[in-house]
């Protein structure tokens, strides 16, 4: 390894450091990119700066936005009294990208995860409350929560928070908690699918 | 989509054109990004950029490098007159880290593959007839070639026509022309071996 430039070392550990990449891929990318026109590289490298520099937090949802307030919230037809919470932007993304929801968001920034030193405090749970306050002022009618998420351990654990939260914030009989259908996947062979989503799934079975 | 940032498919359309990137990958890195320090980020697109800048090609074995002579033809204890040549820097860089071989390079910079318009004249195959010229010149004894061009047939092709080059060069009995051992990789299980490598490792067969 000694033999390579420091150049090429020095991009293989950048490039390392990302999630889901080896030191093989790693390698294979800085000599892919080697191989490539400098305007190709330096339009990624544009586009990486440009990410941070450029992408604002939603003072309402907090997810990504290029404005103060993102397009889903700064849409009139959106429900404003039906919020979706998720962990990160790109899980609202991919909800968006179905085209079911018609409320707004709530980005929480990540679940409980103590083995990861995040507790509810690191998250935008107190302002998920004032938001659930703020709807009850405005005398909204049937507000509604939809937990959605991870159904890993750790989304469980933060849903149930979440709602233990709203319970004890006096929102109880004013805010409807739901969280997201759990159950098999669309395109799954049943004989592939685990016991616990199995069980899930035969708990919410509905009337065909 | 439309909902995203234009920052953010920017980033994510400058991602996915890395080669064994999808969109799904692409996107989640974009997203891992945005919440990273902005060091982070700003460091791996200089180390990007500078990758580029400050990377040379061998002038004598096209390698990359970080000055006009690479680090293995500079060393006065290679082998000048052994000569491995491979499709590309990276494979150059798994062979030296294999610690093995105490020639030098040449460096193709691809294998002849008429399906991506890249032909002989489009590799450093003139090139190296040249340096075994000036092999011969200096009086240099036993020079051999080791072809480690992949075993692939684009590679296969392509070693045959270097052979076939240096032939007409009238280099023929004075240079020796190998091919890299063929065989079953360390580690495998026989059952999953093809059939073509296996006759290969039987007529490549040796005394233990």
């Amino acid at each position: 390894m000694s033999r390579l430039p420091d150049s090429v070392t020095k991009a293989i550990s950048a490039i390392e450091k990302l999630p889901g990449i080896g030191p093989k891929s790693a390698t294979r990318l800085a000599f892919y990119l080697l191989n490539t026109p400098n305007e190709f590289v330096s339009n990624l490298a544009k586009s990486l700066i440009d990410l941070k520099k450029n992408t604002l937090i939603c003072k309402d949802c907090f997810s990504v936005s290029d404005k103060d307030i993102c397009s889903v919230c700064d849409d009139a037809k959106r429900k404003k009294e039906l919020i979706c919470v998720v962990e990160r932007s790109i899980d609202m993304m991919n909800i968006e990208r179905a085209g079911i929801f018609d409320g707004v968001y709530h980005v929480l920034g990540g679940v409980i995860n103590p083995l990861e030193h995040c507790g509810p405090d690191d998250l935008k749970i107190d302002e998920l409350i004032v938001r659930l306050k703020s709807l009850v002022q405005q005398d909204k009618k049937e507000i509604e929560v939809v937990l959605a998420t991870g159904l890993t351990m750790e989304g469980e654990a933060t849903a149930l928070y979440i709602k233990s939260r709203i319970n004890k914030s006096e929102l109880e009989d004013k805010v409807l908690i739901n969280r997201i259908g759990m159950g098999i996947p669309i395109g799954s062979d049943l004989s592939y699918v685990d016991e616990a989503t199995l069980s899930r799934a035969m708990e919410s079975k509905r009337k065909l």
